[in-house]
């Protein structure tokens, strides 16, 4: 067990048997998914942004146009939000519907987002998040320039009040319907990154990029 | 076209070329995935879950246990909830790190949700739902019970406040930068049921179900 990162409000209510507080459990998940759902209020009404997301030591990352309002609108007015990931892994056939269930890893964090203006450290972390995305790409790309790093906003949560759920196990049906005469079991989800699609108007022959191991 | 669902809460602030309001392309989109994310508040804070979801006509369903958050929670409470589901499609590589994007399919609903108790009304939700994950698989099941009926929450909330947005294209350069030597184009996302992981305490062989469409 490395550090927890439970609080009376990330502590989990429903299902707390599949629940862990385990920071470098919750690091794992954070880096192997590409997306996460931010949630905030504007005015009282909540809203929900997908957005890729990376991770610096107990940071989590974000970034978007300044003007974006899962960017701009936590700065404007700081407020906890509130942010999930999700990894569906796999179906789970029981014998009675009741029991479906799914595999899956995901992460829920709370945090006040802080935003990020110092140029050096903006252009650091987008390093970082494109070596999450390929690594070893961000050398060989037309650089950065000073009117692209103005343009993008960047936010933090530092990761301390958190919790992770997950489920990656058989069925569990109840004890009369073990016969059943119906299949039980696990449909795993794959995802893999396929065949690179070059760019059509790209004549030369380059070599395709390193895919990620987050999906 | 089809009816549209714009309305002043759904309409896309940032990025309105990707936007659409169509509701059969939003409707496509829900039933691609089998994942959402429930975003509502308590007591100001905001919270954001995922669950699984389905749709039967005009109204996006989810389900859980009576007492669960995104089930019981909009009841007692009530408010307009975000939900958001995005399907990642693929990486963009673009030749400048600002460029970089990801090809998906997104649809972003708000709405008020409706609990629904009636027994035949939850019976036939959840065979929808069930269909949608594994199709002819209700039949085969041990049936439901009453007690199942009782401790499982149905809600869901009309269609009809929601945007899409979406990217499915190569990346989009600088024109000075077309010929700069890197790999630019599309790593897509690629996601397929495996073979089904039988459960370890079943001795019979059976046919293993279908795969959902959906994933």
């Amino acid at each position: 067990m490395s550090r927890s990162l439970e609080t009376p409000l990330s502590k989990v209510k429903r299902g707390p048997n599949r629940a862990s507080y385990d920071a470098v459990l919750a690091f794992n998940i954070i880096d192997s998914a590409l997306l996460c759902h931010v949630g905030q209020t504007k005015e009282g009404q909540v809203f929900v942004t997908p957005t890729c997301h990376w991770r610096d030591g107990d940071y989590l990352y974000w970034h978007g146009h300044s003007k974006a309002r899962n960017v701009k609108g936590p700065i404007d007015q700081p407020e906890k939000v509130c942010i999930n990931m999700s990894l569906l892994d796999g179906l789970v056939m029981a014998r009675s519907a009741f029991h479906h269930s799914v595999n899956y890893r995901s992460v829920t964090l709370f945090g006040v987002p802080e935003r990020i203006d110092d140029r050096e450290e903006k252009l650091r972390q987008f390093k970082i998040f494109l070596d999450k995305v390929s690594p070893g790409r961000w050398e060989q790309l037309r650089p950065v320039n000073e009117q692209e790093i103005k343009a993008t906003g960047l936010v933090r949560i530092k990761i301390e009040e958190a919790s992770v759920k997950m489920r990656a196990e058989p069925p569990i049906d109840d004890a009369e319907d073990a016969n059943w005469p119906v299949w039980a079991g696990v449909i795993p989800l794959e995802k893999t990154w396929g065949q690179g699609q070059q760019d059509p108007i790209q004549q030369e022959d380059y070599n395709t990029p390193t895919s990620p191991d987050a999906v």
